[in-house]
């Protein structure tokens, strides 16, 4: 009933995974991970992201950075912003969750990846990062760079970014409940859970 | 402890002025209501604001009507988006909470300016309007209109509106807990109500 569109390259995201878990639990739903690259959305549809990082407004920045450290804490887990490396490529680690998924590691494997980037402030765009993440969720390192090398994997994480672009997404994560009823980041929670509450009422 | 920045012009305003009173009653803390003029704001701090409207991003802008609606519905209020007037002038509306304050009556007729504006689609620039708020809650409206011509009302809404750029704000509602401890919009209530708990153990 949850499908969550989402990009291991963006903290808010990073929040979301994590608090998104819990909730769909207690609700009793599964929640569909469908990786995408949000770089591809900004192209098309959201420059104004660009904008945004080219011309800050200091008082927002400012605050941006004590909201990601409030919400941090709120969710218990760690989050340093800006990371050495921002904004991080990463298209290898969301072709690793693609072609992960039908091992059923998808999951193990993205929250290594946030951890690994927003927690231990690694670069995910490297290799041996890649691997060493890997290697923590019991996937061998050769078989995934040789996996996301396949045209099928790059070409179905272009297909998720174009469908979430074509459904109404402009940013990552973007979550739907019943396919058509979208909502936008991690502050969206407690209108999801409004949301497969009054689906579950009429079910 | 909690302070509350606010302009009535504001749909998010709205969201948080009406979920914030619940949420402190609760937590036993008093709300310092501080009107602000949000125009101020962004032309002094915040341009970004009306480039945003100047060259909206299509799906962003279908969503956040969208996002509005689910948390009207998810607070129990009725906001209309887009207004027949946006924005509005409130210049006259916010000098009405200051004039009121010391009468302990900011609050409802804050209340009644939101309601009139955003369930009620009224221009509340209008003396006609804003003589209609008076009398639903009890004010007279002649009385109103002089008392907001007064310099010092005047003044005093322009200081706040100096002072919440000074401690860092951008927009409304600028919420501080403890006077450093800043937050923005509607969807923070859950970090603001973890920084009163925590305030409160410490204390």
């Amino acid at each position: 009933m949850i499908e969550c569109f989402f990009d291991c390259s963006s903290p808010w995201t990073y929040l979301a995974f994590h608090n998104l878990q819990p909730m769909a639990a207690e609700l009793g739903v599964e929640i569909e991970w469908r990786p995408i690259l949000v770089g591809g959305i900004f192209n098309t549809v959201n420059p104004s992201v660009y904008e945004q990082r080219a011309t800050p407004v200091p008082a927002k920045a400012r605050y941006m950075k004590k909201d990601l450290e409030d919400w941090a804490r709120h969710s218990g887990i760690a989050i340093t912003f800006p990371p050495k490396v921002f904004p991080v490529n990463s298209v290898k680690a969301m072709r690793g969750c693609i072609w992960l998924a039908p091992q059923g590691k998808l999951l193990a494997f993205a929250d290594a990846v946030f951890r690994a980037y927003w927690t231990d402030n690694l670069d995910i765009s490297q290799d041996a990062v890649l691997a060493a993440v890997c290697e923590s969720v019991g996937v061998d390192p050769a078989a995934l760079l040789a996996g996301i090398a396949e045209p099928a994997v790059k070409d179905q994480l272009r297909l998720n970014t174009e469908e979430v672009v074509a459904r109404g997404g402009f940013g990552s994560p973007t979550i739907f409940v019943n396919r058509t009823d979208m909502y936008f980041g991690n502050d969206r929670l407690p209108l999801i859970r409004d949301a497969v509450l009054a689906a579950q009422e009429t079910a």
